[in-house]
């Protein structure tokens, strides 16, 4: 499928209604714009403000940790689009209400609301303690960089036991690193660029049948450390790469101690930046 | 090589006689303009009519559960592009005759007339009972989803055996849909274009050392349910891919029961059309 | 479980009725026995003479190729033991008519009349192209020996279409030597006791779910080519070994050419027997 | 190393300070009076009463969720035997302070008080929805079968952390059912004898490297659904089976239906337990 | 990166001083041009003579076997590229001296320099005894196919013991046939075209952390034999393809006997090359 | 077999001629013994004195770098047991001559002696770089741990040269620590009685097809760094375990430092035993 054959203008859309959470927030705001297409109504929820609202789109400001909120943020969705909750390292206690405990809102809801599909948006930092010198697939086992990525670990578990328990379908995406461009050599090599990222969404949501499956978000950039040959039944081909972007950095012969944590490891920085002490 | 490297009117080409079987159904007629370039005399054969026969052909009209007529047949080949017998679910019986008898007699009679290889239509409904969230390689367990899907497990277990036993190579061709066009939304995964078709059975034929090959049959599409990377010697490399009729099949949301088999396995109506009664 | 906790007099056994075919052969004279604790009722039968019956058997002499009576055979059966069959190499005409037709007539009327299980005779002889030097798992490539093997693969591909599509439960054992003891060499590593054979039966037949299980047959022997451990959920644990009878065969160097197929590969004699000329 | 060559009255035992948590619990019981051969101080905890306290032992009641207590509580321990917090189905609510926010404290005490091991009780319902049809090992993918479950996969993926990013050594011990006997037949497979666990967690204790392991605790019992060859490191090597117990559950055929989860799943009963409402 | 973003004319290039060996065989000549770009100085280094030396090129005439002098060659050099040694099959003698004695030398001096790093010449021949109908990808078993593949065997040991001992990464190029254009049918499969090669040096030069990896240096051909899927961490991607130079061959069905060592094997004649007599 | 069943007066033994070298060192001198009973003539050699030599023996002093020597002493041989070379970390030089020249010596002459099998004493520290929290099977990578491990490294792949080349039967049996009782903790698991080393030699030489293997020589230990499942068609049982000797070492706490090469990796003391200076 390609957007040329949606008609845009007509009355029902492939979904009747989407749930973007963390909407607010940098491939959130990349989103928006790409499900006007893909349903009738876009409910869009953020902690953030969510700034101007369209006129196939329902916003609604809400706190995951905020059971009753969420429940009711669910009602009337057909699948749910989850990139809410905390991105980066941060204090185990924020990581415990945001991306635990708003989680299991956020499932334990849709279940109850009898949504169909979650995509959720998974991160590399759950296996970002893989050396740079491997390449690691979807059957590898977890290793997470940092708190944040042990939170991602339990996203992963959670909606597996959520498909297992009562087929409630998630495509879990362990993205890289999203951005306008890399911002430095080690995201030459994690890059999605933000229609690729938009695509792997698109396939998540519409590829008939995922069951719990798991899936690297990576451009296709020229070095590698993941392999989706396993997730090929999602239809995930990226169209970009971090080749054009090489030029930004300076070729140098390889750099830094041999032991140092950040260069050896997938995570990069985030294998030393936890944990956090709590911000009191 | 490519056609261009290959002197059609040369006395001699690369083999002296191709024997095809299935020769008037969908994929033979396919073939039968191919195989002018491939060997100096093309004898071709089926149960049903085979229409006009070239310079270079030899016609015959042979049930191959016909155990003399098969090795009348067999007599002179040097090798075999084995498409006939039932390529749909059908009564047990029916398959008895046509893809296990028949099957038996067409080995027994190659293997003692000193054919050197066979490349054997097998078809992706012997794994079709696997998950469509699965990608499945040559060494994915046999699933079988119809008893037509059964009788091709069976040529992968008997022409093993025939390698094995007596060095006759055989490639079993896995094929998926091959048609002009997708005909539905399983299609656009299983589509092998015939261009795609007739360029596997090159690489089949060819290439200089296939021992017991099993490769499946599809071509580049967007979506994949089958990994061929072990088998990459063949050098087989579609070059069609389903995009272009992605176009055909509206845009929907996910559809039907989450446990519609239909749905959930490759096979796809296959894993429901069988067992059949017989036609009595 | 072991037998001392079944009450033989007890008006109701495990099981309500339970078949065994090939009743009359080696294997099925040891069976006859243990059944009796198992079920009130044991329907036996053969294409041969059945001997005496005791009061709780009902016997009948069942060509297994001939459908109608196949379907009578498996009127009010609970679970079946399917050791009929050919179960050495011949014509395959014969082992078309006994082993795959009747096979086929097995299932079929299993499925009808509600069967729950089959315990089914398959054989080490489907994978017996695997060379001695190699441990095989029940995931090993199917490698027949014969065209006997052939027949074997084609019962463990039937079996497993006949789960996926309809839940009935299949069994295979890849039975190895089952004699009263070794008759050569290879039979050291092959031999299977007859007490571990019942035992098998027993595991095979009593665990709760086994789905479609392929499991070796072969006692606690010194020399193994065979690795049990990913079906050691049916909880079969051999408690005889060929050691006892390593005394019998004298201890000599290596033996034979090195290239002699009789020694290489698991199969022994049989990677020569076939294929039979039919017997005319 | 068997207890006959401790001097159980030598000033110095091979440990200074051990802490066992969850030490009023079932097992917890168990293991205090062992643990005075290898320490010359236990520290024993709970949130429940811990009963006689011996001369050896330091007792104090803690609640895992109180931050400031569990870095009292972890001061001056060498190593840890973690069997605190929830070992059933439970509200999220519950499991969430105690499994996870609980877990968090004792890791970020443990890494701040220099501790060197930590012997955590996970459990097999971490992959209890795996079917009772297959045989795991510590590579087999997450399958929690109850948010129980999901929360001993959080233990693993934090204590997996703490190895990589502090060298803090873990041992996940996926427990089985640890009783005085099995109480129904399923934990004729599960069963884990009190010898064999007290065995366990002396060889995760005493191993000198472990690095992050995971091991199934179960005895030898005749059927498995796991396998521990991939840690045979650790030296675990059960001496009890569930075999004597196998005289106390009848004898029957295979019972219930054919999909009912709790029979299809190793987990058992766990795979319908949850999600439970909270207690309000 | 591409050249592009390399100022040839600035004072400091990416490495100090590289170290050629080899320099004057058929690949050494092809890379001397591109290390211009790479380092300030490079120092090159054959038993033959080296022809012109240019202004940035420092040329010794060493024997690798010479242990004195190969520790002076080491002195003041980063990285090294290792083409020195024998690359065909040869007398046991010959290749003890020049492929395992001067092997040792090398790492020994590269080591007490402080090398960092060392690209390796290994060969497809380690694994030239793998059948022509298998894919290989670098955990496949060692299988060398001449004396001459045995020492690379030895590298490959060698260099991870120097990885695993003190650091000193190294990534061994399995180099199949690099030459301006394939000699025969074979080399169609094993065809590295120059730019290709000088491509995989680039990358494991300069690719930050490397590790002690293997990589088959082949051309992106049609027919493969070997998959580099685990080394994607390098970011290798050939950019031609022996497909131009297929015309060269004419096509013909497959040729010689079935059991030819030759034909069956990845390593072609070299299955049957060694071993050679001395040169007496 | 068992040594019952042979009749050490009988004028045949099951070879006419054994080799053994390395005859007076640790393992030579337990197995001269057990070859009395094996072979008419034994022929015993090693580079020192061998002490008194036996009615059935022949002796000779041979230096295995000396190639005239080594085929004079190949003449005649049915089979070889090769204990002979260094086994232990030695400067380079030294292990050229014995591990490198010597093997290829002995193998060159096997070969042309027409010498059917070869039993070669390779060594766990060919794998010793592995961590102590793994256990390696015999597909596990190469990880020498020392130059002495590089050079067990070039004898499994010379001999499987020479098994793939001429047929030569190998099994490189990766011995551990074989002594009347282990010296260090680290020996518990590695232990290998000499009882259970002269079964694995008796398994190596009459197992009738061995082709290339390689297995691990270790006893029964209840620690495991091995596993042998792939060789289990050697028939190799150990009947000791280290079990027995673990009073002599005290219980004690995991020691050093979590960093300790030494302590983190199979090898034990060998991981930094060399590279050794030549003794000069």
């Amino acid at each position: 499928m390609t957007d040329s054959n949606l008609d845009r203008n007509a009355t029902h859309k492939p979904f009747r209604r989407l749930l973007l959470t963390g909407a607010a927030g940098n491939l959130g705001k990349q989103l928006r714009g790409a499900l006007a297409a893909w349903a009738d109504i876009v409910r869009v929820t953020d902690i953030a403000p969510l700034g101007d609202v369209a006129a196939h789109e329902e916003a609604s400001t809400v706190d995951l940790a905020d059971e009753a909120a969420v429940h009711a943020l669910l009602e009337g969705v057909d699948a749910v689009i989850h990139l809410g909750g905390i991105s980066v390292e941060a204090p185990f206690e924020d990581l415990l209400e945001a991306n635990i405990r708003g989680l299991y809102n956020l499932y334990s809801a849709a279940q109850k609301q009898g949504v169909k599909r979650i995509v959720y948006a998974s991160s590399n930092h759950a296996v970002g303690f893989h050396p740079v010198t491997e390449v690691v697939d979807i059957d590898a086992p977890l290793r997470p960089d940092s708190l944040y990525g042990v939170t991602k670990c339990f996203g992963e578990s959670l909606s597996r036991y959520y498909f297992d328990r009562f087929g409630l379908e998630t495509v879990c995406l362990r993205i890289g690193s999203s951005f306008e461009q890399p911002k430095n050599p080690r995201m030459l090599v994690t890059y999605l660029s933000y229609r690729d990222f938009i695509e792997l969404v698109r396939c998540s949501l519409f590829t008939n049948r995922v069951g719990h499956a798991i899936v690297y978000g990576v451009s296709d950039n020229r070095t590698k450390w993941v392999d989706n040959t396993k997730t090929a039944f999602l239809g995930f081909r990226p169209q970009d790469s971090s080749v054009e972007f090489e030029h930004l950095f300076p070729v140098t012969a390889p750099t830094g101690e041999l032991d140092d944590p950040t260069q050896r490891f997938q995570g990069g920085p985030f294998v030393l930046a936890g944990p956090m002490e709590p911000k009191r």
